[in-house]
C-alpha cells in the first residue's frame, strides 16, 4: 500500500546515512555491512490507516547479531508508544492474567483450516476482538489493555510483524512464542513464517496454545 | 460500567431541564410527559473505553412519536462525530458496494448458535473485523470505512443500539435493517431485541442475510 511506501521511503533515507542494515515488508533486505539491523513494519494495520479505522502504528526493532535488542511501537492514531529494551522490565506491565477463562483475547481472523481452533479460543475467551493489526494488538497485551493476542494457526506472521513484540512483552512481564515452539529467527529472504502467540504470562501462553492444538 | 452511569447521569440533568423523555441503558426510560424522546447508548463500546482501546461512541437520537427525526454520534476517542436529520442527504456516503464478496465487514462475536452463520460471512468476505461497538460500526459503514456490519442472528442488539443508525445509515445512502424483518420500536421496557444489520446498500444487506440465514 501506498502508506507503506511513503513511511519505508523516509526509513530507507536514514538507515543509509546511520550505515546499519534494514529488514523491512516492502524493502526486503538492504546489507549495509553493519552487525546492526533495523527490523520494522512501516504500517502496520495499513488497511486500517487506509480506510480510518485509528487502529496502525509503526514497529521497529533494534537486531544486533541476531539478537533483538530494543523495540519501537508508535500508534499513529493515538500517539501513545512503547519502548523497550530486552530484558529491562518496562514502565508498563501486563495483566497478569494466567487463565483464559474470563480473558479478553485479540484474535487474528479465521482462515482455512484454522476455524475450529479460531471457535475453541472464541468460545472460550471472555471478550473476543479482531482489530487487523497484529504489531498494535501484541502492545495491547505489553500494556494491560488486553490479555493476549493469538494467531490461531495460519502462520501469517513474518518476523517483522512480531520483532517489536519479541523484546517488548517479556520486559512488560509476559511472553510472545509461536504456537508450535519455533524459534524466532531474523532471516534476510523473509520466507519464514509463525503464528505468533502474546500473553500476559506463561501459564496463559500454555493454555490458549493447549486450546488452539486441540 | 461506570463509565456508563457518568456520562448519563450528566444527561439526566439535562433531560429534566428540557422536559423531554430519556430512553437510556441504565435509567430505563423517564417520563417527562413530552411527545420527544431522547434515545441514547451513553457510552456505546464502554469495555473499549475503560480497557484503553479507542473505540467507544456517544449515540443518541431524537425520537418523536415514535419517529426517529435527528441523530448524534461522537467518536470519543478521535472527535470524529456524525449528524444526520432522517431523510435528509448526509455529506458523507456509504460505499456503495452491492456484494459481499470484496466487503469489509464489521461482525460481532460469535455466540451459542451463531458460530455456523459467523463462519459463512467470515469466509465471504475481504476483511472481518470485531470492534465491540456497535454504534460505531455502523456509523463507519455510513462514512464508509467498511461496507457493512452485522449481527449474525444473536439479537444482541436493543433500541438504543441502532437507533442513531436507523437515522443516519440511510440518510448516507445505506440501509439498517433486522435479520428477520422485525420493525424497529421504541418500547419503555427495553425487553425487545433485534440482530441489527448496518450496509452499504439494499443489495448488500440482502445478501449478508440470506448468507447468515443460510
Amino acid at each position: 500500500m501506498l502508506v507503506d511506501r511513503i513511511v519505508e521511503d523516509a526509513i530507507l533515507e536514514s538507515i543509509h546515512r546511520s550505515r546499519v542494515n534494514l529488514l523491512s515488508e516492502e524493502a526486503g533486505f538492504v546489507d549495509n555491512g553493519s552487525s546492526i539491523t533495523l527490523v520494522i513494519d512501516p504500517v502496520d494495520g495499513s488497511a486500517n490507516a487506509a480506510f480510518g479505522v485509528p487502529l496502525s502504528c509503526f514497529a521497529g526493532a533494534l537486531v544486533e547479531d541476531g539478537t533483538a535488542k530494543e523495540a519501537l511501537t508508535t500508534w499513529f492514531d493515538t500517539g501513545r508508544a512503547w519502548h523497550a529494551l530486552a530484558g529491562v522490565p518496562t514502565s508498563f506491565r501486563t495483566t497478569g492474567r494466567t487463565t483464559l477463562d474470563g480473558a479478553s483475547v485479540c484474535i487474528m481472523r479465521p482462515k482455512k483450516g484454522t476455524q475450529d481452533a479460531w471457535l475453541r479460543i472464541a468460545n472460550r475467551a471472555d471478550r473476543i476482538r479482531v482489530l487487523c493489526t497484529t504489531c498494535l494488538e501484541t502492545m495491547l497485551v505489553a500494556e494491560g489493555t488486553v490479555d493476549a493476542f493469538i494467531d490461531p494457526g495460519s502462520d501469517t506472521h513474518r518476523i517483522m510483524d512480531l520483532a517489536t513484540a519479541l523484546v517488548t512483552v517479556p520486559a512488560a512481564g509476559g511472553v510472545l512464542v509461536d504456537l508450535h515452539g519455533r524459534p524466532f529467527t531474523f532471516e534476510p529472504d523473509l520466507t519464514h513464517r509463525w503464528s505468533g502467540v502474546a500473553a500476559a504470562t506463561p501459564q496463559l501462553a500454555e493454555e490458549l496454545i493447549a486450546t488452539v492444538l486441540g
